[in-house]
């Protein structure tokens, strides 16, 4: 860490002395907003409101709203399963997908990675509300792997009244906040075995696994085999405005749609969004490796100008830190890199506080890299 | 109930002998469905989809969506408190009403109505998901009323180790289960009254509250008068295809949203469906005396050929039975009355399972009225 | 109830003109206490003490010791099931029956009295600690028996998303809050064809089910026939200083006997007052006819007195309410009756506040009867 | 860990050519046994039996068992805290200290060691029982230390709706899985502290708390001096057959005793083993210097013959691991170690698996070290 410091200490200076870091004001107050705080912002195409306008609709509740079943079925299908539940949340769908997996123990414990957002982001809920125990499992900081040793030591069945029963495993795909690292088909494979061999279920959070698969030049599917559940965010890079969707067999769709009941995920006429979200599967999944070139693009770009980026760049999401001697004004950094610039990011989006991220998405231009990366910059240089 | 039976019986012999029930199949299917089972399987209309396509967007769990401000505002307003918050369902509003409400103690009990929807219809989720205790106080089976005494004599303070400690009372206005009756503003205000006293909040499930207030003839307000929070459902009669709004104080709904993140009920651009609740709000309140009417005019022509209506109806729900002698194909009544004539009723939609439910809306026209009635007869005689 | 208040208005009236019931002072303050609250303040007789101290220990959370091995199996003889199990209270054995029982469905609901020990005075635990939603059903104010006709209505299997699961009936014997009331062998019995017919489990909360075989001169297993768990408190009637058994099968003990630790109730030489359990089921039991023959003969002489029993007495349970005029220094009551007497007794021990109770048992003399009657009488005259 | 196994595997060999290791059958079977396996097997001795019977009873529910009383007054005193509360167990004395503690929460997170009791041996009751968020931080392996930067890393506020809201923060001293580690006065009191910065509470599960102190040679209430609760442990190494004493403040304690009824943990004459605990105090506190000389002579015994103990020994507890090539018959030396020389020890007692368990207390004599070591070399050789 205090080479980390130094190094960037040092460029801070060298920045400084850079004729494109000449500390100035700008001419003018941007108009332009370029927010690139989550892919999560993303508002909703003419061509995605048109193609929602013609969606047929029912009461979803009594299972009557035919686009709401096809959006099921599409995913269902693209992920290779036999049956798919539309949610108004992903937090929802990872909520429904453990207590649906732990149904049948009450008693149960899920292995967790300490950094998912399961863990982070989702506010306690599988202990809050589903009353289940997470065992915490630390990630590879590098690959943002679970270790199959940790697994196999930290195992349990229910011989030992001292213990709660591990139940089931879930892997998150892209690992968010190691950043947006893409789990190789290899890995993901090897677990699924570790899983039947110990007589665990498996639940991949796929919030981003879209972008997993791009990345990769792979299907989507091929990353969820041997998987009994996988959620999938519409409204992340997909570009939705609302919705995930979560799969597994009958059986299992079946306790999700129970469980959905109980959370108060179960909508009437959710055609209307669901069908935005099918337009968004059929039409934003390729273009993702657009956003993954823009965030490679702009973190070399900070890079070559001395920013401590976090790990190499694999998908949209990238997180950078600051020198020390900045950080005690570093929500000052982001509230001036919006103020002067427009440029949104958010910063101590981390467990430990320190980082910045920044995430591409569709509603951000690609032709903006060059102004993002200058910004940045000479806000920090202005601090 | 011996009673009861003996008279139906009769009438449905009359019946028999009566010219307009006179045996025959109906000389061709009918295209058309009348949907009675619910007001939730309403549509969205062409002006209300119209409305949302100029709706502003943003992300809700940031709180930049505007549409999604203006509506909890509005309904905040509408019902006379701080602030509002946006919910994906009727039930979310409650589970996240009662958590809040009980946040601050985890040994909370809830005194909710023995009949009431959080009771009966909301999969146990106050306890199974809340952890909270429930305490199912009877209601009159005439007023829907919980009664003072019963509220008296089952609060617990934190003083006795043996019991959990009395939080919150509910109320459902309208009551559905009991047939849609509209508690008046007196009761509301005296059970207010009485929960100051003791040091209770109060909620209100107002998911039909718009119900109460039209057939009563005072404002939406005046029923939740010192209320803590309220409930307020946009996808029953209101018309709209998702989405409820729960109200209280600003601190209330700060805690709501924490809660709601931890359910899953945290939308992104949420205002695609808050726009049409805002439209439905603007346009459909008033015309609740129409699906009002409707309910009076079915069950005074359904008694009138001999059917036992629950109790007089008020609002747009009422319960009807049948002679025991028919009940052994009660399920064969409701998939004939829907066969035949193209109309759909729930049965069995009791706790009793003896009762059929009738719920009139925005769906259906009036003008249907002596089609509905003849055609429930008629298909009680081929039974 | 204005007839009662008048009634009794005039018997005190009478009373005060009876020369038994003279004003006058004791003359000197009584040593002697006779605590009539419960039967749970009994304390262990030389015998038992002695019985306790010959008993081999071990660590039990090992299953290694051998007086709670022998204490849980002469219980499980006793009422007919394969195994048993030690906990330290009636209110763990009766949380973990349920807990236990509904392990396999994190949806479940119960079905309970609404005036049982499980839903008024175990701190609402089986939702608050065991995330169960308990349906509350009215039991026969006279006979204390839960209606076929309301199991039948209430109950749901888990074909409808909007309901919980119901697993399991709960009964009470004897009935506590009702007046300590037997339920007679055919009505167990009949509770069992329904429950098995439905496909739910039926748990005895017998805390006190010897009393009730012992009134009514059958044997304990006879009451048990049928269910799948039994709970029976050695620290009220019985005499023992700590404990409860659960019963059941083999491996529904297993499963509590996990759900015990998770609960804390996993206790180490935990054969030191499990042999005083094993002593009062050797000698205590067929003793408790003498309990009930007292508090018959105590509550016919506070009746001929004027005293208003709330039903006729069973087994060593009574209450009995005071004319309205007096309620007012209720708590006034039993503080002068233990004052000036030295007798204790409970007021305000029901969910209505109005009544007092009366536990008979083996740590008070039957000799004491007339002097006990005589004594409140004198107290209400004086209040 | 390739290190560790190669030499071992040359000890091993070494061992084989060592004459005390010659293969030979014992002549006898055992009949002393020796159990090392946890400091919870110890029976009460006579004197302290004999001082039980001396002990006054009364109904500790209603607050009426005078020894009980005087237990607790006891351990608050020694502690230096305002209250205590008996109970029937450690785990339910963390457990209710937890739910205590976040009473006031519904959303509450509570920091502990990643290889805490808590994390790994209570069943996962923090969440399946309470209901709370376990954030599960990594614990220096030698110091056994939770780090401060990871405290202030993770903590967080109830400002973000996506995060649970950090409560508390439990430390375990001794810490029992990383081998009995004393954690000293200054690491606690900066872990006091930091919770007071943050605004956290502090529990420690001082199960085995005194065993720290006299390790350390420092005063009990010195090492929580600042922390808001601790649970002390009468029948682990103190030698009583049940209970555990949770300390705090008046309300604390008055919350606490809420929490052990909804628990099941409200025992009656509980001054029967309450005295046995009164005994342990006032007599075996000192003498837990003999254990932890008794355990680190026999690690040395061991180490010298080519044990790897898994860290220097500080108090009645320590770990040491086989080399790999006999791990497949682990179980099977655990086995041999019983059958052919009566002593007891765990194996597999870590979360890895691969470590075995020696614990000492005053129910061994430490006359056998040379017994011992000598046995277990014997049955390593004989695998």
């Amino acid at each position: 860490m205090k080479t980390t410091r130094s190094v960037l200490a040092n460029v801070v200076q060298q920045l400084r002395r850079k004729s494109l870091c000449r500390r100035r004001k700008l001419s003018s107050s941007p108009r332009r907003i370029i927010d690139l705080r989550s892919d999560t912002v993303t508002l909703p195409s003419p061509e995605m409101i048109k193609y929602s306008l013609n969606a047929p609709l029912g009461d979803d509740v009594m299972g009557e709203d035919p686009t709401v079943q096809k959006l099921q079925q599409y995913v269902a299908d693209m992920l290779g399963f036999e049956a798919g539940l539309f949610l108004p949340t992903g937090t929802m769908a990872n909520l429904v997908a453990l207590t649906s997996h732990c149904l049948y123990d009450r008693a149960a414990e899920v292995m967790i990675g300490a950094q998912s957002h399961i863990s982070l982001w989702e506010g306690g809920n599988a202990a809050i509300v589903g009353g289940i125990h997470t065992r915490q499992l630390p990630e590879d900081r590098e690959t943002a792997q679970i270790s199959e040793g940790d697994i196999r030591d930290f195992f349990r069945d229910d011989s030992d009244d001292h213990c709660s029963k591990t139940v089931l495993l879930c892997l998150e795909n892209t690992h968010n906040m190691l950043g947006g690292v893409a789990l190789p088909v290899e890995y993901m494979a090897g677990m699924s075995s570790i899983c039947r061999e110990l007589g665990l279920k498996l639940h991949v959070d796929g919030a981003r696994l879209a972008n997993a698969a791009v990345a990769q030049g792979v299907s989507i599917a091929s990353l969820c085999a041997g998987a009994d559940s996988v959620s999938l965010c519409l409204s992340k890079g997909l570009g939705a405005p609302v919705g995930s969707v979560l799969v597994g067999d009958n059986e299992f769709i079946r306790l999700a749609k129970r469980a959905r009941k109980r959370c108060g995920g179960g909508m009437r006429q959710a055609g209307v969004v669901a069908s935005m979200g099918l337009y968004a599967l059929e039409n934003n999944v390729e273009r993702l490796s657009v956003d993954h070139y823009f965030a490679k693009q702009l973190a070399a770009k900070l890079e070559n100008y001395g920013f401590q980026i976090s790990r190499a760049v694999e998908t949209n999401i990238f997180y950078f830190s600051l020198p020390e001697s900045v950080l005690q004004s570093k929500s000052e950094y982001c509230k001036r890199l919006e103020q002067g610039y427009g440029i949104k990011i958010t910063g101590g989006y981390s467990t430990g506080g320190k980082l910045f991220r920044v995430v591409t998405h569709l509603g951000v231009s690609i032709d903006d890299v060059d102004y993002i990366a200058d910004s940045m910059v000479k806000t920090l240089l202005n601090l």
